[in-house]
């Protein structure tokens, strides 16, 4: 292998790639990335067995070959030279780096030794804009589980219904779900959060299409030079479509930033009872009241000016209506309920493509 | 105590002051902040018992009267109201701290049961810019010691010499050495480094002078409405002068930036050899090399043009190089030593009034 990369289309590429490599499993191999000329170009992958990055940049190939070399080391060194020309060079699993004045050998493993990347073979294809799918992504994936305990919540939910693509999230205490695209796909595609947080970073300021190939076990994005697959979650997401109430008792509509102040506010008498806070619709007053009491340290009301149909008081974890206010867009917001037993749907009156469900908690 | 003060200034002074209040000693008042009227100002103060400070903020004081309060809670929820008038009452142990929106109460704990803060009765006192104090400090404080065995060496050793005020720190792998101005006063303070970089915070932006007061235990920076006090540290300060070669086999002078790239670039080749770098000065090539083997991992070599006088090899650790060069300020710089058994010397070669020193490492 013999090569020359320019030094920013390198950094770029192992910034992109080696996220997902980790010296934290039992593979050694797989804290390396994969390095390979492809053509005139040079592939730079890594892969954790459920998602793989391929990134491949634009490269003067002399010698073609392949080699693995660990991820940090090359992403750190490569990011720290100055920007032009880098010569790469491969002699007997030492990496040769070099540039006019800096020389570095990087020692390698055999690119033979390492996994083979998941690939597609035979899948669906359609495409998507980068900026819905990123704005979709950004107001979603922050309601997915963490809790391996029941997989099916750790994955978004991809899925067409009625003629358009929706995508939603739960880990059953609170849910996200947007309307992306119409579609005439019959699509229904678990993906695994991780997997989404890293093509949310890979999307950055991409304003192209994003090409979407998958089949039964994989799905793989297209990001101009970017490619991430990753496997799917096996399983039956759950029905969530009946659990979303369409009339309330009770609602308040107000300025988004408004309820944001109050609510963190409250959190902060909040800690000990894990986020535990009061929400009083005042319907006289025109207010949306919120109160936390901290048995030790203290008790806070906040208030917020409100338009308020129907009186109504319920608890639930300031926590995540922090996270409802973030991932909604406009000025306004309402915030509804039937009673302290049932979720409040949290919405931008001006958008009706996206609502965030939360539970109550015990008062 | 009942009295109005506004949000910005309460923030400032919470934020200035609760960092020396901590929730790890054994005494659970020092997480408290002392908040007590002083005629028509509040005073805002929390120590560790080694270190106290104090901010005093205009108030508009109704009743007098003191309490302590959580640090944190205090803090973090003052700054998240909006900006505006702050009312603050007190009654029974509780503080009561309302703005038009926001009602909050945090239980207190009597300000008698407060440790007696620091002061000094009867000093010497003279004065320093803040400016000059800053920038000596940002020099000099990160050669300090974090040892508490050898408790010399944690503090930063202000005193004069030949009618000029020096500032000194070391941690006996490496020194910086700063003159700050000239004075009449006889001068010799140990002080704590971690109190230093309290002091360095609160310096911020300010313009003025900064007045020094001290007796034989403590010493006080009064920094317009704040005021840190400290214990010093008891015991003499080493000779550290005659350490300091004045006189060098080798010495190369060169762009202070392209030393500190390729430094950093080989200290990423120096992480499992405790970031040891050999330096070598070519005077026939007029460059500086740095290399570093990292056995597992690979090597590097790094080259700068430089101005070279005698040729020389000397083996230091990256790190000290890197904090050197951070605390020089010249666009030059000049490296300098005798051998590869005696120390190191940057310095600026426009300013005399600063030098690091660095001890080799065995090669």
């Amino acid at each position: 292998m013999k090569l020359q990369v320019t030094q920013e289309n390198l950094t770029r590429a192992l910034t992109n790639v080696s996220r997902v490599a980790s010296t934290r499993g039992t593979l050694p191999i797989l804290a390396n990335v994969l390095l390979k000329t492809v053509d005139n170009r040079l592939s730079i992958a890594a892969t954790n067995l459920d998602i793989a990055i391929t990134h491949y940049i634009g490269s003067k190939v002399s010698e073609e070959g392949s080699i693995t070399v660990p991820a940090r080391l090359m992403q750190d060194f490569v990011s720290s030279l100055p920007s032009g020309v880098i010569d790469l060079k491969l002699d007997d699993y030492k990496l040769h780096i070099s540039t006019e004045k800096y020389q570095s050998v990087i020692n390698g493993v055999s690119a033979e030794d390492y996994p083979v990347m998941p690939a597609i073979t035979d899948g669906k294809s359609w495409k998507i804009s980068a900026k819905i799918l990123k704005t979709s992504l950004q107001q979603v994936v922050m309601a997915a589980s963490n809790d391996e305990a029941r997989p099916v919540l750790t994955g978004v939910y991809l899925h067409s219904h009625n003629g358009e693509l929706f995508m939603v999230a739960t880990d059953s205490y609170r849910l996200a779900e947007k309307k992306l695209i119409k579609t005439k796909e019959d699509i229904k595609l678990l993906i695994p959060a991780t997997a989404l947080n890293d093509l949310l970073r890979i999307l950055g300021e991409y304003e192209g299409d994003v090409e979407v190939v998958h089949d039964e076990q994989q799905v793989l994005f297209k990001v101009g030079d970017i490619e991430l697959v990753t496997r799917l979650i096996e399983g039956n997401y759950p029905d969530y479509r009946k659990l979303i109430p369409s009339t309330f008792a009770s609602s308040a509509k107000l300025k988004r930033a408004d309820l944001a102040n109050i609510t963190k506010v409250s959190s902060l008498f909040a800690r000990e009872s894990a986020g535990s806070v009061t929400i009083h619709l005042d319907d006289k007053s025109s207010q949306v009241s919120i109160r936390s009491v901290a048995s030790q340290l203290g008790e806070n009301t906040s208030a917020a000016t409100a338009e308020i149909t129907g009186d109504g008081t319920i608890t639930l974890n300031s926590r995540y209506i922090l996270d409802a206010l973030h991932a909604l867009n406009g000025d306004e917001v309402t915030f509804s309920f039937n009673g302290k037993l049932e979720p409040t749907v949290l919405a931008d009156p001006k958008a009706e493509d996206y609502l965030h469900v939360i539970m109550p908690l015990k008062s």
